[in-house]
């Protein structure tokens, strides 16, 4: 009979090459060949490993009949320091065994520096292009950012938590769900865990959760996506909703600390700079609002809610006034927010709630909720809605939560404005929007 | 201005005081009121928190009016030593602030050792059942099985990915799928994210997921649900697919370890032993089926598969013989795998692939996949599939793959197996079955 430990098998890796500790040692690598340069009789073979790439140089007779881009294979060498090699080494190869071949020649030539395809062009062909190590970089980048809110939740005393994404219809109201039969009765599909971890921070005081979050909204734009990745989080036993608001900018300061210690390869490849962490400053809505249209001219449509335009405003405002690229909006409006938000007991038409702006666009939306069961059935029916059919939900209120808030980030847009990206779709590895569900 | 910094201000814990840091110190908590007990004059309040509780004793007066269960509170004393307390020390209370009171008391008392609810009275309650010190346990050994899934893997060098929920009809088959309209377009749920990890594996080599998976079927056991967590991972450049079960193999170890170090409360409150992990018994399908008819007389009725019964027998007979609690079975029949599955070249009636049964009931499915384009493309169309209609999956086959496997792991059913839950929907927050989208 057979038996497993669970033995580790780690291949060599880029890092471990680039940290030099394998200079003039033998090695054995697999990956996929990249780029293959013939220069008479030597040839250049760039050999893609899971991060990083890495040049080999291949003595006449030691390539496989027939190699070519894209052919995975194992290959063997000794490493050397080569300062004009990209990462100050490269590999002198002995032997290159093939371990799969493609059907077909790639449809872009991945050996370019830069892709630049259109996006129209790009996304059908994701499943491949994806392997350019520019179009990669910005998800290892992503990874970074979720390892980031998990450990330093985890380190916060936060549970992790999973809640259903299919989800009683009606609940959550409004005409942006996507609907779907559910064995013959009519659900939904979730728009946030909001009510499900509100619950948990009657559980566990503090939990978080990463998911997929849906939006069935029609407007096509370049910072919205029908499904995007949720990274939420609710605390209970607040003092303030200045707590939220300082256990995200703790978040945060963790996510740069990480991404700098651990990411410089991806972060160097697309040119990203880190934004500077030290404080972060609030501004009041209305004050913000008033900046906008005073400092910049910005015409005043909708008082209840900041405008994309405005967003940018501020933003701009903060990073040449304040060289910050972050800025905590604080105290919305009571009419735009959701009737779990808790109004401020000083001023009952503005909110304890916020967003987060980070280079000028929305990336977050948090607050503290209402943790009374009276004031919460009252505000439901201030608006209009019938708590009969909260039960399940006014259940926590009803037998006690404590002072409680909470926010959502949405991944894909911090990634987009970490990365610098115009298009949310290129911080998705498969987007969904109006027109796309394939790939 | 306002200006934040990220500063955090981390509450007392069970822990700390558990550890014995804070002995006869000043300690301040914020927790709930799970049990009042007023022993003449003096009264013992147990105060729960994020996890623990811990008995404070309060002097007469030192309670506010009207305190009862599940009030939140803030309470102020000092830490000291008490063998006949839980834990081993109590707190003398000095103060207690009352932080938010409930409407209505609990529907069931909390302050049991046990609540042993009938699952359909527990269920529609789950929302305030979830505060009992046991119901909550299961699910901190939950998020315990989760992390040590992302460090484990994370330190092996995978990546962790984000996939689309919402897919293209048509795209996985199979009747248990749940549909949707998506913009009038016909769209149905993820039953894996298959097509899209072994898409990544082109791309980062190894990479991981932890999602919510969604299956349409109609029985009701007492082991499936409609939808669940699962912990999914895919690696390119195996050697073979024993590869992919060293890994789980490896996972499970790191995982035990986990738990014994960091969540031995949790694991005393429910009483549960953790597995030894030295060694994990292969068995082959077939051998495992003939042991289970020839040694325990089961039917064989489904030559392809094993029945939940033939499963519990295998997992009694590597429990008496080899003291494993796992058992990995391989090479299932090429018949009942899917279409990506790859098949043994000694042997093409069966595949490369296994399961992991946990106690006797299967926890894990996984196996090495078809990388090759002519071998996928000529498998599909032996079954009556159209590659056409999987274009955007065929084409990281078209255009190379490394040899490649992974596996899912159902998170939930591995979370009944170790805590010896009778049912799967004690091991799921908020659980969907057939009749059951609420809470």
């Amino acid at each position: 009979m057979k038996f497993v430990t669970g033995e580790s098998k780690k291949p060599a890796t880029y890092q471990d090459i680039a940290e030099g500790g394998l200079n003039n040692r033998p090695v054995s690598l697999r990956g996929a060949v990249h780029a293959l340069r013939d220069m008479g009789g030597v040839t250049f073979l760039t050999l893609r490993l899971a991060r990083g790439a890495v040049q080999c140089v291949c003595p006449p007779g030691a390539l496989p009949q027939g190699l070519r881009e894209e052919c995975c294979v194992e290959l063997s060498g000794t490493v050397r320091g080569e300062p004009r090699a990209p990462g100050g080494f490269e590999i002198a190869v002995e032997s290159v065994a093939v371990l799969s071949r493609p059907a077909a020649p790639m449809p872009v030539s991945l050996g370019k520096r830069r892709l630049d395809l259109h996006l129209d062009t790009e996304l059908p062909l994701r499943p491949v292009v994806l392997r350019h190590p520019r179009e990669r970089a910005v998800f290892k980048i992503q990874e970074g950012l979720v390892r980031a809110f998990r450990d330093y939740l985890t380190g916060e005393g936060f549970t992790e938590i999973h809640t259903p994404k299919i989800v009683h219809a009606g609940a959550e109201g409004g005409s942006n769900i996507f609907k779907l039969d559910y064995f013959g009765k009519k659900a939904c599909l979730t728009q946030s865990p909001q009510l499900y971890k509100q619950t948990m921070a009657g559980v566990f005081h503090r939990v978080f959760e990463v998911g997929p979050v849906f939006r069935a909204e029609k407007h096509a734009t370049p910072r919205h996506l029908n499904e995007y990745t949720g990274l939420d989080f609710e605390m209970g036993y607040i003092d303030s909703f200045y707590d939220i608001i300082e256990m995200e900018a703790g978040y945060l300061r963790h996510a740069m600390a990480l991404l700098a210690r651990e990411y410089r390869l991806e972060l160097d490849l697309l040119g990203v700079e880190l934004p500077a962490m030290d404080q972060i400053p609030c501004l009041r809505f209305d004050a913000a609002k008033r900046l906008a249209a005073e400092k910049y001219g910005c015409q005043i449509r909708d008082p209840y809610d900041l405008e994309p335009e405005e967003e940018a405003r501020i933003g701009q405002y903060v990073k040449e006034e304040l060289d910050s690229d972050f800025v905590f909006v604080t105290h919305y409006p009571s009419k735009k927010r959701p009737f779990y938000a808790m109004d401020d007991p000083d001023d009952a038409r503005y909110t304890l709630s916020f967003d987060l702006l980070f280079r000028g666009l929305e990336v977050t939306t948090g607050g503290q909720r209402i943790h009374s069961w009276a004031a919460q059935t009252a505000k439901m029916e201030a608006r209009g809605m019938d708590p009969a059919e909260f039960e399940s939900y006014l259940m926590i209120h009803r037998h006690g939560m404590p002072p409680h808030g909470g926010l959502g980030i949405g991944l894909e847009r911090l990634t987009m404005q970490l990365c610098g990206l115009d298009n949310i779709r290129y911080a998705s590895l498969f987007p969904r929007d109006r027109t796309r569900m394939v790939p």
